[in-house]
């Protein structure tokens, strides 16, 4: 395996400070620690955010991720000057985030107002391997003559949810003149939430205004570093009775930093051994998109506890309120369901477990059976905040109205967990919990749907195109119903249940539900309307896309007239299912919609890159690839600021293996049919298909699959069935 | 009249950003904005907070002057670059306050990166003439050729008490794409607060994070100053029924800013003319300092509305969160009493309507009468807060006692009531809220205090100094308690209410209360056991005073055991009363007392200044009065950061009328006694005494007292009796 990538941020400018937070926050799906810098500066936001932990504050209608206190701000004065990449001069600057491990390690040389001249090496992780613990290393030289330095550190009870706070500040101890506490409790959510931090050297302690900080002096002779380690517990009692004893213990069993470093290591290598995307491109950048994608999924994925999902930003931001939307199931949990299939379950587990808050938002809406929320987080309640972004005309804020209508998440958790059996055959997961999803989101949409002209229709709809709102028969939308219901008979006659009124129910709703179907020119209508709508020329706002910058131009309800997509509609249930129609209808529809198309969302790129490849379009494809993985690791300032994109980083990895790998499943069969891009040479990944872990590798001219049992396992490759045990190679 | 005096900031150090930004806030009495940099920093800490409006965020026991949404910042992108002081190189920075208006005002020639350099002048004031108006300008002008600039501001509703957030945003509006208003409302205390903002120039607004932002793009051309005004409104329920339409209403009715500050200037010109107190020093920081005083115990004073008091750091910063204590009867309401005795009288009726909740904290305690709260906010309950610092030995917190046993606050209101009556002959407040004040106090002290051998003692108190707690029969504490209860059998006497029980009661308890008198060595003890205790070395802690030294080494129970004063106590008493004892006594007990007086706490230095002066010691009372002054406006860093000394400004006026100037107030009559420090040459003043202004002018060999009317006033000069008309100099 060649080396996992590193990213470099080599400017200071601080339009770019929260973009690098976001882009090197490192995680290991318990929490997440935003690459703040060690010292502080306005334009950047730290965060620290656990799994799980999110509070409504008072007057908030829907829950925040809560920003915890922090550990990672370090303040240094050097010879009576505070350190500030500002002041002084800076040379040699160099931040890297190692993807292999996610340590950040920044080293610069600082040269004080006085003139003396100072190496510093500011090093932060989490560990993979210790869900709870934030390792910290710093390492101060001078490099003219003595010098002193005072570092402050501690544990700051100030941070918010950008001015909300979520945490109640129940008690800051210090034990044994060591070990600093703070204790939290959520204002509303009623988590308790323990900060436990200590560093290596003897210090004098301070408390005040929800700050418990140590402060240390230190004399420096030349040439002489002087490091300072610091190692935080965060334990809550989502995990934990008391999670202010569990963190005196885990600090007490602290490791130095580097013992800690090399163990996480271990447990990473272990990750990067099965889920590694191996890629030979004439372009480097592609391989650190991969590498950066993987790293990312991994650690916004809270694989330690079912009852959590994956947040818009991950662990990573704010973005979102890091809310659990549907692109849990469509964009990330295939990345875990082809490597560690188990993850994909804790994942459809989360829903499962909200099936009853999911009933209730449907009774409340006049519907039977599950609605999901469209955004959920904790409780599995609705989570949409009410209002978007103040229109400046009215003066008044904007309604946000996905939680009303963008019901297609219902069958997209339907769509997941049959994608989830189809990989991992896993009919324990199946009869119980799969079979209930399945029955409760069909219960849904024979409530949704209504008969009109003999056919059900599904009316005042979302689709995935949030520019065109309150339509009816979304193609998306009404082929994912079909498809949900269609697999609840499949699956309810496998488990036999099909001598039900339910059943029976069923099909007669698949008999009669209304399929949009080509038109003459071969277009798929999006929904009733769209095609008949007025078009204009998207080319400027596709310029800026990304930015939104058509509603500075034009009114929500004006852009909803018009033929606009936000992202991937038809696209998206093109990609979905391959099987659908043609490759002509396909390259016809790609074409007519992507125009169309501005992708001010950043789910939309990767789509669209996996259905041109699969019409033959490489080149294309490889265009809306690179786009793709643009997104986060080249964002304009403010792009990334609140967090990566998580379904983009899910899409990046979906377009290798799904677009370039050529990986399709249809009818429940593995299909494998790679075109590789011009600049690649090799790509080479694992997958696991009916528990067996197949190793793929793929160049121009060769198709290599090989396995580690004998086990016989079937696919199509271009299109010829083939029945392998140990491997194969054409 | 001389010229007001300004105070200056010349050098850039982040050490000193909050103490700058404490001396330099613009304030009203209605509100008070700190003079944190347009620009942020990690450093500062913008707070702008508005009299009366506290509340207690969940989980606090006690509340917080609120931290009010930003309308002070301002982001300046300066060809693509944030502009810090930190990045690019100042020239030519200066900051001025003018203590004239309370104008503040920056200037300064920046150099960008790239080269070019530019000018930007950068001014803010609150309007005394217009309470709820705070009006800034900020201009920027290239000085190399051609510039972009972007300036973006607004109302950031980010801001919190460090990290407490008291506000629920309710909505952010534009209106007429000109006027932007935040609605927020008090979690707790249920205060609705709007901010409504404009500019002078056009711009795009955006609202996100409790921010509502607008942008303004404009190119510079060379020495083409580009100018932008901003006028704010904050209004609160407090004063009006529908804040959010008052702020509408008279943000439309606002002004430039030229014009708003030539009439904020007009008010304060009024108030100059009445209050100044003017020196002819060799120093001329003893004019800055007394003018420094001054307008803070003007900009301090809530003058507009009885329901508030003045916090221990006025409305400068968050310091003691805002809450009122004896410093606003003993140290600052007699800077008013002698200049505009009805805005001491409305601090006086701030206590008579909260007697309510004075007697439920007698009652609570088990006693009877009104036992005042050590710290009282807007609803005048106790809310000194139940621990202080951190013990590190322990890991605990220590409680604060003062809630407990501090109770001469009692007698200090008691004592300022008759205060007022003496020099107002205010008969109306006196015979119904006075009185009322007076009997209830004496009530209390009745129930106070306990039999013991024949004679009253009072057990168990806080005196002024704190670093003496849970003492019996504290000097101060009798002493002031048996005026409390004599002045109140005098006004009873006086108002007909001779023949009550109650009367003899109090007669009873004046024939027996303990009062401590000198001892063998002439020293009055400061309660039962001090001047046994062990006595140390103070002189390192005397030092560092100010920063409470003394507990890095000892416990506060230690402290407690040793003859260590925090602060004035006899010498404090001997202040208020300077008829008590003989000038030997008095001098005798001052030099024993302040030998043993670390001056940790800033009511002290000006108190001994008054009492060295009154026996003989001119240049250790110039001595004391310039280490005073030094309190803020020579603050180390950390000392002034959150907020002025309200009480210890108060004490500099004290010091430089009752005494340099030799004023005393005994048995309700008028003397003067001045002795000026050898460096002085003149001390001028207005001293408003029974409804009369007298202009005070002294010199070294001259004393020249001159009236507007005609009516006779009585004054003692130097022992001996004078009734002057018109005016006398001797």
């Amino acid at each position: 395996m060649s080396r996992i990538s590193v990213l470099r941020e080599s400017r200071i400018d601080p339009h770019y400070f929260d973009t690098y937070a976001s882009l090197m926050t490192t995680g290991n799906g318990y929490m997440g620690v935003r690459a703040g810098f060690e010292e502080d500066y306005p334009e950047q936001t730290r965060g620290m955010y656990v799994a799980g932990i999110y509070n409504k504050a008072q007057g908030q209608v829907s829950s925040d991720l809560v920003n915890l206190p922090d550990v990672t701000r370090f303040e240094f004065e050097i010879d009576g000057v505070i350190f500030s990449m500002h002041s002084g001069e800076v040379q040699d600057f160099e931040r890297v985030f190692d993807l292999a491990t996610g340590e950040v390690c920044r080293e610069l040389v600082w040269q004080h107002p006085n003139g003396k001249r100072f190496g510093l090496c500011l090093k932060r992780f989490v560990s993979k391997k210790e869900l709870h613990k934030v390792y910290a290393k710093v390492a101060i030289t001078s490099l003219s003559g003595d010098a002193d330095v005072r570092i402050r550190t501690g544990i700051d009870g100030q941070q918010t949810n950008f001015g909300t706070q979520h945490l109640v500040e129940k008690s800051l101890r210090v034990f044994s003149e060591t070990w600093m506490q703070g204790d939290y409790v959520t204002t509303q959510s009623g988590q308790d939430v323990t900060v436990t931090s200590m560093i290596s050297a003897p210090g004098s302690f301070a408390a005040k205004n929800r700050q418990l900080l140590v402060t240390v002096n230190q004399k420096l002779a030349e040439n002489e570093p002087f490091s300072l380690e610091k190692v935080s517990v965060i334990a809550t009692s989502l995990e934990t009775e008391n999670p202010a004893e569990f963190g005196l213990g885990e600090i007490r069993a602290a490791k130095s930093y580097e013992e800690a470093l090399a163990e996480s290591r271990g447990s990473w290598q272990k990750f990067w051994q099965d889920y590694r995307v191996e890629v030979t491109s004439e372009n480097a950048f592609d391989q650190l998109a991969l590498d950066f994608a993987a790293y990312h999924l991994e650690a916004m994925t809270p694989a330690h506890d079912e009852r959590f999902s994956v947040g818009a930003k991950g662990l990573t931001g704010e973005g979102y309120k890091g809310h659990v939307f549907w692109d849990t199931e469509i964009f990330i949990a295939p990345f875990h369901l082809y490597n560690h299939p188990e993850k994909a379950r804790k994942l459809l587990r989360y829903r499962y477990l909200h099936l009853e808050q999911a009933r209730e938002k449907a009774a409340k809406n006049g519907y039977q059976g599950a609605l999901f929320p469209w955004e959920s987080a904790f409780s599995g309640e609705e989570e949409t905040p009410e209002f978007a972004a103040i229109n400046v005309r009215t003066g008044k804020r904007q309604k946000v109205a996905s939680a009303l209508a963008e019901h297609h998440i219902v069958a997209d958790v339907a769509h997941a967990v049959v994608n989830y059996y189809e990989a991992s055959q896993d009919e324990l997961f199946m009869e119980r919990d799969g079979l209930q999803i399945l029955q409760e989101t069909a219960r849904f949409w024979l409530s949704r749907a209504v008969l009109k002209d003999g056919k059900y229709v599904i009316l005042d709809v979302i689709g995935p195109d949030e520019y065109t709102e309150h339509v009816d028969n979304n193609a998306y939308t009404n082929y994912l119903a079909h498809e949900n219901v269609y697999q609840t008979l499949r699956f309810m006659s496998k488990y036999g249940q099909k001598h039900t009124a339910f059943y029976d129910l069923c099909e007669a709703f698949l008999r009669k539900i209304y399929l949009p179907q080509p038109d003459v020119s071969k277009l798929i209508p999006q929904d009733d309307t769209f095609l008949g709508k007025p078009e204009i020329d998207l080319s400027e706002y596709k310029a800026r896309q990304g930015s939104q910058a058509i509603l500075l131009d034009y009114s929500r309800a004006e852009v909803n007239e018009m033929q606009i997509l936000k992202q991937a509609d038809v696209v998206m249930l093109l990609y979905l299912m391959p099987n659908l129609f043609s490759e002509e209808i396909v390259a016809r529809n790609l074409d007519y919609y992507e125009e169309h198309t501005i992708h001010d969302s950043s789910l939309s790129k990767a789509i669209h890159a996996i259905v041109a490849n699969r019409v033959g379009q490489p080149e294309k494809a490889y265009r809306f690839f690179e786009e793709a993985c643009r997104i986060d690791l080249e964002a304009a300032p403010g792009g990334t600021d609140e967090g990566v994109h998580a379904a983009s980083l899910g899409a990046i990895w979906l377009s290798a293996i799904f677009g370039f790998g050529g990986v399709a499943i249809a009818d429940g069969e593995l299909h494998l049919n790679p075109r590789l891009p011009a600049g690649w040479k090799r790509l080479a990944f694992s997958f696991v298909w009916h528990g067996e872990r197949l190793e793929i590798e793929l160049e121009s001219d060769k198709i290599r699959v090989t396995k580690d049992t004998t086990a016989p396992i079937q696919m199509h490759i271009f299109g010829e069935k083939h029945c392998m045990t140990t491997g194969l190679e054409i």
